[in-house]
């Protein structure tokens, strides 16, 4: 009997998973292995395998087959539902910017970045501008197009990119609940802190020792050393999925904390990949439920467990045993004070856990504003520094430590930022749910056993793929609406509360 | 203007050789990167590729191009022309053995592998014999198939996919040359040998250290680090090519000599993959001529130039350098003793330059006669024992130092070996060629200054690509038809002449 149209289509997914792993693979070995002088033998290698998926993706033989399997989707359980969900999601994403207007993007994207870091060395918004404007331009195109395609308004149909399912009225709502209440908690938070400052930490880590502990506590999370990696390269990432995935940080000899949690961000990413049903691995509600909940998951990892009081105190004889310290400096209740200390900066990436959900609002806006012609280009640097001291009370120094501090607009990623901003957001919120379930849980961190947060999140998330729409998953997780009353009772319990 | 057909193939085998690079990374990290358990993963991405070059190789659009292309061959110049012939050949190749059978070779192949080890590690042939039946069936099938479409006897068919356009008449008659000379040199040599024995070096040689002392003398040969990198692995290979070649050795810390000889061999690859006129680098007519003129340009290296007198004059401060050795032994004359030195023994990889070729030789009559069905699988054992001795006056003490040393029939790969033994011969005509037009080669290559070297084979080799068959190849570089004359002479004044 021949297979169903359902099932060649199954077959055609394992193709695509195929070629996504090997484009994985050289992504991470461009970043980490790869001589400086072979970027341009690299790049034509990718372009040929993304050129063969996306022909794939959009040839007729799987445009027939899609048509035939929805017309026979009576005879599919739910997961193979969903699957054909995402197969036909995909598809329409392909599908809906013709290939001339990719390569237009393409190019006009490559050119903006040189421009972008000629921009941010000198200083000078100016550079970038005409560049931007024309990114702008063209991904005002697709995303006209994409909305058209998948019913959407425009920016939430580049939104579906990155996070599927999520739009712009969430976005909206979560972001001005936090927008209330933050600035507040920010300014309380930094005056309790100055009341009891943290003592700094020195000496010279050497990276050998780093790795050695990174290793143990990574080990400790369940990450497979058999079938997993942990290197270094200047900008930490994970590639791959179960079965050979690849783990990055960045190593500061002078600071034992930025390469750990670091690797403990990317190690709640690769959990992730390997929490997820492992019989739909090839097929895409095999795959993890988009950027946000990615980002959940680094973020439940690095931030919230991992600079907790009770991982704090599981870390304190691993700092001993592979850096030999030793001083007041070195006490668990001055590690948390120094890992949750509050500063008002400039700068996104180096923001802590509490001023960086305004870093992403602020972003979110501005792009919004721009799509929508609201805010021109050439008015960009203003409406950021007034945005910023709006919000942050913080004054860039210049349009490098502004509006230029990121790449991803001249990437052409407009719609990315929010997701930031609600993985943080469903981070909390999950942890607010695991640790209802979990009465013990700061006993067992303290003890290093991380084997309740792992299964929790294994069972409540990882293990639904992406059967679901993030806010319906949350929702099945949690027992309630994606909101960010969660994320704002954990900030007001960690910044607020008496230390114990 | 649309492009023309034979323009159209251009553009088809550039995916073709964006795609042969990205197996190639993927292989290079399967065996110096890779986690332990991941091989699955790797096994599904790479047929994954595979599939797709096969299939576009195959294509119903590529057999109507090539067929317009021959149509307008008389608008092509000589490159093209050539370029147009390989084309063909692979495409010939590829069609030729059909998918079911590609299919079922594949499977008996990766049982026989499996077999081949416990057959191996038990030293019981029996095991390995059925194994070896099926695949032996499997090749002379697809050996038949191959001939009828390439017009060619079952075994040049075979070999034409390793060294397109050797056939068995030339190997015939240079393998015969070297088994009249051979046996009596061997004799003489090791006579010779006994009278002024070499001292043997010893101590402990850091594998950084050792990566330093090649890094050095891969420099030397114009490596380029920039755009290449070495690496450790269990099995040396090259991998990758102009733009990003990755070579890599096995070190051993109680050995200085094995990871820097296997480094060198690789470099030997390594240059020529950077050699071939760039231009055509992503065209068939512009990559390496073979397995046989590859095995030239490696040996040629690693054999001819670098156990020389002169290299190891330049070698000696290296040494004294990196290891901060003395001492009569390390003496270049004792090098030259020390790594020239002749040994009967059953392995083929641990031969030395003098009884290499026999191990090829017994090989070569030995599959032919499998093939031929003039020899039975379960008399192979016997058979192997009986010309060894009769060769190389060895006695392999079972069969895994017998005929289960050799993983190459388990893999199907009837038709290689010879390839070895023409590679030496090549390497020595092309040697003599080089000492012929470079008067001051010695003491050029006594202050480490390899340019003449390499631009000797760039020139005479390198640049031309596959433009000619291998035959003519030899012949254009040297002006001499490729016989065993010149590898004769090499070995006879290596091994008897007197010592300066």
């Amino acid at each position: 009997m021949a297979a169903t149209p359902y099932k060649q289509l199954e077959q055609e997914w394992q193709r695509l998973h195929a070629f996504s792993g090997a484009l994985s693979l050289l992504r991470w070995d461009a970043a980490v292995m790869m001589p400086r002088g072979s970027a341009d033998v690299r790049g034509e290698q990718l372009a040929a395998i993304e050129t063969e998926q996306h022909a794939l993706l959009t040839s007729p033989r799987v445009a027939r087959l899609l048509e035939r399997a929805q017309a026979g989707a009576g005879e599919l359980d739910s997961w193979q539902h969903a699957n054909l969900r995402e197969m036909l999601r995909q598809r329409d994403h392909a599908i809906a910017t013709p290939v001339p207007l990719i390569s237009r993007l393409a190019r006009a994207t490559s050119v903006a970045e040189v421009s972008w870091a000629a921009a941010s060395e000198k200083q000078d918004f100016n550079i970038f501008a005409p560049h931007l404007e024309e990114v702008l331009q063209l991904v005002r195109d697709k995303a006209a197009l994409l909305g058209q395609a998948l019913n959407l308004a425009p920016y939430d149909a580049l939104m579906d990119g990155y996070t599927p399912g999520i739009r712009g009225a969430e976005i909206d709502t979560v972001f001005r609940a936090l927008s209330r209440r933050l600035p507040t908690l920010i300014r309380e938070a930094i005056e309790r802190q100055a009341a009891a400052p943290a003592l700094p930490v020195a000496g010279k880590f050497t990276t050998a020792r780093q790795r050695a502990l990174i290793t143990e506590v990574m080990k400790a999370f369940g990450f497979p050393f058999d079938r997993g990696r942990l290197d270094e390269s200047d900008h930490p990432f994970t590639e791959g999925g179960a079965g050979d995935v690849r783990v990055t940080t960045k190593l500061d000899q002078g600071d034992p904390f930025k390469g750990l949690l670091a690797a403990l961000h990317e190690t709640g990413h690769a959990l992730y990949d390997l929490g997820v049903p492992r019989e739909w691995r090839t097929q895409p509600v095999g795959k993890e439920r988009g950027i946000a909940l990615e980002e959940s998951q680094s973020l439940l990892i690095e931030m919230i467990i991992c600079r907790s009081r009770p991982f704090l105190q599981y870390l304190r004889p691993l700092l001993e045993k592979h850096f030999a310290i030793s001083g007041p400096e070195w006490e668990p209740g001055n590690l948390y004070r120094l890992l949750t200390q509050v500063r008002r900066g400039a700068i996104r990436v180096d923001a802590d856990e509490l001023t960086y959900p305004m870093h992403v609002v602020l972003r979110y806006g501005i792009e919004k504003d721009l799509m929508d012609g609201k805010l021109a280009v050439r008015d960009l640097p203003e409406a950021w520094n007034h945005r910023m001291q709006d919000r942050l009370e913080v004054k860039p120094a210049n349009a490098a430590e502004g509006c230029l501090q990121d790449v991803h607009w001249a990437h052409g990623a407009f719609g990315y930022f929010p997701s930031y901003g609600i993985g943080a957001v469903i981070a909390a919120q999950l942890y607010e749910s695991l640790r209802a379930a979990t009465p013990d849980l700061d006993a067992r961190i303290e003890h290093g056993d991380f084997t309740a947060v792992r299964n929790w999140l294994v069972e409540h998330v990882h293990a639904e793929g992406a059967r679901l729409p993030p806010q319906e998953l949350v929702r099945h997780a949690t027992g309630k609406p994606l909101t960010a009353a969660a994320s704002l009772r954990y900030l007001e319990a960690r910044y607020l509360e008496e230390a114990r």
